[in-house]
């Protein structure tokens, strides 16, 4: 998607060997009419799927996963996180391990909001390791659900999280895809 | 606002004496088209005020805010919560106890995200006792930043937070104002 790829060679900034720091229109500021202008290719690239909710991660999928199921005129849920839980038949649960923080979270949905037979769409924000998106699915295969596709505002594709999702047969798509990072600048995938 | 408080009488859940629970529309199973029209409620509501960015407190705001910041086309901003913190030069903090949880909790927003001179919304999913708008002018005034004011999805008029936010002169503009639970029915104030 160009504008979102003008957008990170714009403002992204690369720290380190593999992170980028999206936060003044992604993650902490929101830039609100690039979320529309995503959810719109979200609908738009999962055309001709049925889709009955989308689904995503609590804090920074929230913004892009709103705008794809206004576009998709379908419910979005968002799975809460927490550090420590108290095991619960009201809630799907699932472990999400993340590399940068080095610590396992817990995902949660309430099973009021998720059904057996609805074709869900998952929202991310980013994909490097897959563990998020993972737990999604977890979640939506406990509640024999149908995962329909996992849509991603930034995949960095040297990671492996879309490897993973290709290799279950998941239909990825991706709004910009990060090949690389080479002397502080953003490389796209093709 | 006649569509919000014909949904909390359908979904709305009231739990003991002074807990609404709005899950299934608004903050854990989120409906797009009413936090659309939302936004463009309270963009109407303070129509005719300057306002440069819209703020809110991670998660539950996030969408109403992001749809109000689309109707004012501006850009949003998250306070990101975190439970311990480590003081930094690099973000403005302030200290959010809630009531429900009995816990003091931190919301921060990095200091690139908010300037002197800027106008600011607040924008919150609850109004009870004024914890987390109070935070948020707190770093508002941190960073000389002027709120123009504040809205509200759900209000409880029967808590502090809104006598406490008049008694400052704030202007407070609330989507539903509850005046009672009775009997397990939400009471609306006029």
């Amino acid at each position: 998607m160009k504008i979102l790829e003008d957008r990170i060679k714009k403002d992204g900034r690369v720290l380190g060997e593999d992170v980028l720091k999206v936060d003044n229109f992604l993650n902490h500021q929101v830039d609100p009419q690039l979320m529309q202008e995503m959810g719109d290719e979200f609908a738009r690239l999962f055309d001709g799927e049925k889709i009955d909710k989308v689904l995503t991660v609590e804090s920074s999928g929230i913004a892009p996963a709103i705008f794809a199921a206004a576009a998709l005129n379908v419910p979005m849920v968002f799975a809460r996180k927490k550090k420590s839980i108290t095991l619960s038949s009201e809630s799907y649960i699932a472990d999400v391990y993340s590399f940068t923080k080095q610590e396992t979270n817990h995902v949660m949905i309430d099973k009021r909001f998720l059904h057996e037979g609805e074709r869900v769409l998952i929202i991310d924000d980013f994909l490097a390791n897959g563990q998020a998106v993972t737990g999604l699915m977890e979640i939506a295969d406990a509640a024999n659900a149908e995962v329909v596709g996992v849509g991603i505002v930034i995949e960095k594709t040297f990671q492996k999280g879309r490897a993973m999702l290709d290799e279950k047969g998941v239909h990825v798509e991706s709004l910009a895809r990060i090949a690389a990072f080479e002397d502080g600048q953003v490389v796209f995938a093709d």
